[in-house]
């Protein structure tokens, strides 16, 4: 089951830069890991923003808040997730 | 190069039936077409409405210009598009 | 798995007023089929407006998405979905 | 009286952990409690959101205000109220 | 109990002059009934707009749904509403 | 001459808790001074929110920018206004 | 007593090219009557818009309404106002 | 003096398919000659959509409205004006 | 050429009371300065808010994006600039 | 191919005015160095607004982020990216 994810980080200047690299190492293992293991099949940067779009593939609405509020950026993100279904023109 | 699009269909109604139902299955034809090639990787519907997200790979913002306002549709649709750019974190 | 879905009803005044209340009345027989079956536990007016708050219990995006686009009054509605999931504090 | 309710929490980073794990503690009591009574009979978190949509059923406008103005978050929280209705469709 | 209503009239183009002005009748007399009821107790005129922001007084928000959706001009309005409380500095 | 004005109040952190409530006393006493007077005829809570919907009367524009700059509270909220006219159908 | 007020302009296309022409004609009659009279001391072209910002200059909210709406263009056209006082550092 | 103008175009559905080409024509006809002219020394389309970002180069805002206003396009566009200056980092 | 300007004045608190002061006299003798010498023609003050509309006339973008810059306040505003033309039903 | 981007500038008070002005030299210096490239043929200052919009002439959206991301400004920047394409009237 796919949703299409748009998340828009914003560190605070308050997060001491070691902290924020050490959040930052964090993301991008938990970022691979669930693309490795299929959770996360896409993830795209916005160009000009510190954002991406994402798709993940999930069993349900629980897993997929489990995995997002999980992330190591969550506190400093804004998330708005869209439900995707199989068009009917996908071949 | 990749593009990240949404396209929301409104129809108006004074379209006879027939002429609607012609012009999607020209949307429809085309659109697999565009997937078959693979300038069109990606189409999703979003849940509870006439609207789509899709994935394009293209070669220039002209060429995707040149497909967006081919598409049958293109007369119905409002059309939003954001550039993607390799995200660091992507496998 | 439950969503929240709102759904804001707009007949254009073309639809002749007979042909109106069939569809009220094939969209009432719809929802109260869906309701009896568990799919669509919750449906509330919004005060003052030609508009409702439904909660859908579904296994997919996908089935959701079916669920709506099949409601006879789809073509007249704008309809967004967010998607809900357990809340911790949730007895 | 049945109204809907979207809380979107903000805890500042200058609250210190503790202190916001107390507030947390006693929010969720607080919920949990009126869940019980029949005041609050849902709650359900947006997914990738530190948010909530809940259900309230009180006796008037005041009591809802009392309640929710009552809540440890309160604070830091953005809410917003929507009046419900019985929908003629409900069975 | 209080609400705050804010009501913008679009009658369109359609509606024959002759028929537009027996609805505006209507619905005068119909406010006015109310008013005099006190379950309107306030209308007021938005400067240079066709709106109005008004004060209902009513038992519930069923009772304040049907108030609203049984104007003579509701199905040319757009309606908001407001619940409102008591002021703590209100004397 | 009527106007609308909704007020939403926003202290910040760093205000101590004593300095607050003294500004919110004195913003007590200052508004149910206006009040007694006629100038500020009512004030209602928005439900949920830190925030009111407030009705004043005065002489003129400058008169009602002079009462809500003189707020105790005015450096920490968000004021909108809307003037208001008589409504051809009160009563 | 001051008021800005941007006036957007919409004739609908099946208002007959000679009625419209009319409305316009009394419209710019109504207007410079106004001017005239100093009520309506000033009048803007808003750059590539059909529409204007305009000052009037009134006793009361009433009277401003009382112009507004009787506009030739009135019902063509979004109207919004907003009231404006002394500045402390005008000259 | 330079201005970015973003135009969007929306030809209604009543226009007939020969007047909306004619007038097209005109378009492009006015568009190029003020290019050539120099007062207009971009135009580009928005990828996606029936709309196109501009630069202009004139005297003065009135000349500027002469020229958005003497579009042939111009009952069928929104326009949307910012003025500019010279950037200190420009070349 | 005129031009439409409006600024919204946000000094935030960490700015000490005297430097706040001096910024907002200095300010008051800057704006004079211009309105004297016809560059700023007006300036009012938006009811209950502490923002100005104001109405700048000059000889080019450039010259107005100096002028305001130069504020000294600018640092602490937001500020929207709307360009004017001469209206044909102008006296 | 070509992009508008606009860039807003708001530097933090808690930044020391030295380290940024090292900043606004830093992009200074990176700005002219891309104009003089011919990567970024245009720069003009919005007026009013620490705010510029930019033309920027790039390979691919991956070498636009590039040249965005490493912008000095960057963190304090809030940035959005249109993509342009050839214009069918442009000469």
């Amino acid at each position: 089951m796919l949703f299409l994810v748009r998340m828009d980080v914003n560190i605070p200047s308050h997060v001491p830069p070691a902290e924020a690299d050490a959040i930052k190492l964090a993301e991008k293992n938990y970022s691979q890991e669930l693309q490795r293991s299929g959770k996360w099949p896409h993830i795209w940067r916005v160009v000009g923003e510190y954002a991406n779009y994402s798709i993940f593939d999930v069993e349900s609405n629980d897993e997929l808040h489990g995995l997002l509020s999980g992330l190591p950026l969550f506190p400093y993100m804004k998330i708005h997730v869209t439900p995707l279904a199989q068009h009917p023109s996908a071949i």
